[in-house]
């Protein structure tokens, strides 16, 4: 079973509003550092899993990409994408990337952001992705770091002093890979743990080949624009991968 | 100026008990690892950096290699590797690898345990590394994970409760490279903290391609010799990094 819950109308809702803020983490971070790692999109047949609204679709087309497949699992996302950036070079699929098929080495560029610590089998999905990336081919994705996913624990992971103030980051159970609860915006989102020795080794078996990591750091314009982003300076919540085929 | 706190008498004399000890962390986890990632070793040349004791340089020896370069910048600990390990085929060297220079292509297999992250220049030794390193060979490395060496801090990152059980290990100023003074043995032991994303890119952009990244965690039989060694289970201590040329 592939979690929705981006179609739980609460989170849904919460989600949208966080979104909608002028200054937030995907478009002051992960956004900014997603599109840094792209090569040149001119031409490219590009597949985005876990496409969400579409913003990263149209961009793509925006810089000369020749289409774009766009995954989502949440009907409550494609709505919004299919409304505000529909194009006839985008194709907004209601599809989980363990379900979806494509023919070997229809890619030149898979991208994903924050979506595949949603995935339950990440053996199965690196494998498909290598096998529909074409030589020479890049796939680049986002997900929460595993500093910040491996406690189990429903509480924030910062541990705070009587006056509030930030001590330190709080790491357990590293090795323990596999599903965690998390309260986000809701209570009970699942995601699923895995050491940065294990997502690695995963690209490397199946013949990818490690580009480039990043371990986004804010700008001193996006702390400017929103303060409390200056934590990612003392422990990193996003890793970025790029691997070549 | 390269640290050699092994010629520090008080430490070195502590780290040799340490060492002594049946079970130590080096014995049970550390040398393993490194085992398990090298290759067949049978008449390759060496270059092993922080060589210590000679233990390793012996072992590959013992394995086939044709000859090893063992180098240590400690007088006392190529001291004792010249008196338990010599060997006409081990060349030890009182040598700082950034001080060290050989022909290109010199080296089939380059190893360092628990060394690099004394060094200050990472770039330049990784530089140094790859230029030596024949096409082909492989890099083996282990360092301080930088879950374990990101906090300023000369106390222990393990949070305690009042009954000193340990709460979580503590993760603070990961994006902040550089120096950390911490107390290990005696006070004022110098390393240098580099975030993951450093690491790789470094060996990325000086021509080597990641072939297996591993987060070494403990075997039933450790945890029944050394109990205390299961907390790895909760936070790495070690960064085992393996690159081809």
């Amino acid at each position: 079973m592939k979690q929705n819950i981006y179609d739980n109308p609460i989170f849904f809702n919460q989600y949208k509003a966080l979104r909608e803020k002028t200054y937030n983490y995907n478009g002051l971070l992960e956004q900014p550092t997603m599109k840094s790692l792209l090569p040149p999109l001119t031409n490219l047949q590009i597949l985005d899993i876990g496409c969400g609204m579409g913003e990263f679709a149209q961009y793509c087309l925006e810089h000369h990409a020749k289409h774009v497949t766009a995954l989502d699992v949440s009907s409550n996302m494609l709505a919004i994408a299919k409304q505000k950036h529909a194009h006839p070079h985008i194709d907004y699929q209601l599809q989980a990337i363990e379900d979806y098929e494509a023919p070997s080495n229809s890619f030149d560029c898979i991208t994903s952001s924050l979506s595949l610590h949603y995935v339950q089998d990440f053996d199965k999905v690196i494998s498909q992705i290598a096998q529909m990336l074409r030589p020479n081919g890049v796939f680049i994705f986002s997900v929460e770091h595993p500093i910040a996913t491996a406690r189990h624990t429903m509480e924030d992971n910062w541990i705070y002093d009587e006056s509030h103030n930030r001590l330190h980051y709080a790491v357990d159970h590293y090795h323990e890979e596999g599903l965690r609860q998390q309260t986000w915006l809701v209570d009970g989102v699942v995601k699923y743990h895995r050491t940065i020795a294990t997502m690695m080794n995963t690209l490397i078996t199946h013949g990818l080949s490690i580009d480039k990591i990043v371990e986004p750091i804010p700008s001193k314009e996006a702390i400017q624009q929103l303060p409390s982003i200056e934590k990612e300076l003392r422990r990193p919540s996003f890793l970025f991968i790029k691997v070549k085929k």
